[in-house]
């Protein structure tokens, strides 16, 4: 008999209990015997809330024996797929990890895995796009130029096919965050010190990098060279960031500071395009209204409005980042920009 | 002149304004000029409200044109360090990231940056920690004897010394879930595929590793033969998980289960012996106490059996993440283990 374990139902009213208790937790916990298809679902769930956080921290919370350790998988109608294509019930563990449902405000389904609901927001679509940093030294002339002459290549291999450039580019600008984060928290282990706070809003960086390519995919598919091309820049800027990174992090930070500002322009022409109508506006992309939480009625223009905004922001967490490094001090010692969308 | 400008105490009520309202956002602007110590506070806030999340996005919320782009520092009295050792003013920036202040259901200061109460959890203390996977296949025995060989060494440089050993193992025990997690979102963005939100889990795993580290280290202070022996460790394991992990992720993650059994071992056998009194149940630390919720009374023998408990849920993590790959699935096919605490 082939058994499947997935959460109950009752994700749905625990999303509508969130209160401002912050330092109690809430476990409801539910096993319910279904037989469904001639299959028995054992369906069983204890969800424990940490702090107002809605995160459904599922758990094995009875003690049903499977006899082995193996995942079973079950045949699915293709209903039981989410938004991003996860099939939320086809494993079956010894190991009691079980898919949390996590419902929308209105009692639907929340379609996506990669990102939950208190992880989208609005853009702050008033911030200065104009803001930058004067190179002075000679380490910023190094980053400002290193990035003025990378945009030559780019500029002849896209033109102006604007979405295209923007999801090719969206693979590269989710590199620098997730590098940093990574060896902050090395640093962190090895030196035994805080972080401050900035291993986590670098890999929130990359994060919301990697939302925008997800969203940039809905609006256009990349062909097999663009593919190759991407599997072939990533390897090499991985490792120059990662060793640039290693040698002087105020340069690292600098040369992500100006490609900010660069994606900022590059968007910037992307609103020309669709404004001038050489771009269709089409509308916004599913994934997109859920995460920047847009009306239903968006379009792209939308979405490319709420990502030069986010561009903006990595673009002065980066300028200040390269700051606390110019002054002499680590980014420890300052500010963390948590939550800075 | 100098200026400083931080966060305004509108944090505060802010807190105590979390409600269940789903996809709204509030935000609070705040302009108060303050002559302080004869130095002028520029004191400016926004806060801007993910879903439910009380991540306090801080921006630049008027046009205070500084003049200059310098980070400029202030001599500051200790009492604005926090918890952490982080000074909370003494940065100004042109970049408009300013410190979020964050406060306790009573009104106090929150006193740490590289957690925040949102991330805080009552450990499950009633998790099966008896739970194993037997290595039948080749790469199980690979992965379980490598585990087994490795205890030796470590048995016999720290004998019973079990505060030292955990500090230790957790700057090692923080690394794989940071690597998997790195390698899993440069997949993503290689492939143009969904995560399934398996790469903020396993970053999330190191992050909890990571506060292990942060707690054992205010119980005992690493000498500098064990600073040593961790640069020289974390720089070989690094290596070895990454390049295990791209070759083999099935293998990587059971070697990671079977650590994690070997964790709760040895966390068992530390409270052995802080019953026994060879180890002295000493006041657990702040930073534990804030972490998991503990009572204030709380000792080192509570804050030894969250860990434990903590351990027990990577194990689980880990096995079930390489089920599925024995499966010959992805992870990102599966329920993402998050909040899984
Ligand atoms: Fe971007
Ligand atoms: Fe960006
Ligand atoms: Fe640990
Ligand atoms: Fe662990």
């Amino acid at each position: 008999m082939i058994m499947t374990m997935k959460s109950s139902k009752l994700v749905g009213p625990l999303l509508k209990q969130l209160g401002p208790r912050f330092f109690s937790s809430v476990t409801t916990g539910a096993m319910i015997n279904e037989p469904v298809r001639g299959i028995l679902l054992i369906r069983t769930a204890t969800f424990h809330r940490a702090g107002t956080l809605p995160v459904p921290g599922v758990r094995n919370g009875s003690t049903v024996a499977l006899g082995n350790t193996e995942v079973q998988e079950k045949e699915l109608p293709n209903s039981s797929l989410n938004g991003d294509g996860q099939d939320k019930k086809g494993f079956v563990s010894y190991w009691g990890i079980l898919p949390a449902q996590v419902t929308n405000e209105d009692g639907t389904v929340w379609r996506w895995n990669s990102f939950r609901p208190w992880e989208t927001y609005q853009a702050n679509l008033s911030i200065d796009l104009k803001k930058h940093h004067e190179p002075n030294t000679f380490l910023d002339k190094v980053a400002y130029w290193t990035i003025k002459a990378l945009r030559v290549p780019t500029d002849i291999f896209f033109q102006r096919r604007y979405g295209c450039r923007a999801m090719m580019l969206e693979t590269v600008a989710a590199v620098p965050g997730m590098v940093a984060g990574m060896l902050l928290h090395c640093k962190s282990l090895r030196r035994f010190e805080h972080s401050g706070g900035w291993i986590k809003a670098l890999l929130e960086e990359a994060e919301n990098e990697r939302m925008h390519l997800m969203t940039f995919m809905e609006v256009s598919r990349p062909r097999w060279y663009e593919r190759a091309l991407v599997f072939a820049v990533q390897g090499v800027f991985f490792n120059v960031y990662f060793l640039v990174y290693l040698i002087s992090p105020k340069l690292a930070h600098r040369a992500v500071g100006y490609l900010e500002e660069e994606a900022i322009h590059s968007y910037t022409e992307f609103l020309k395009e669709l404004d001038k109508g050489t771009i269709e506006n089409v509308p916004a992309p599913a994934i997109a209204i859920d995460y920047w939480r847009l009306p239903a009625d968006s379009t792209l223009r939308d979405v490319v409005l709420s990502v030069r905004a986010d561009e903006a922001h990595h673009r002065d967490v980066n300028h200040f980042a390269s700051d606390i490094h110019y002054q002499g001090h680590e980014l420890r010692e300052a500010p963390a920009p948590l939550g800075y969308h």
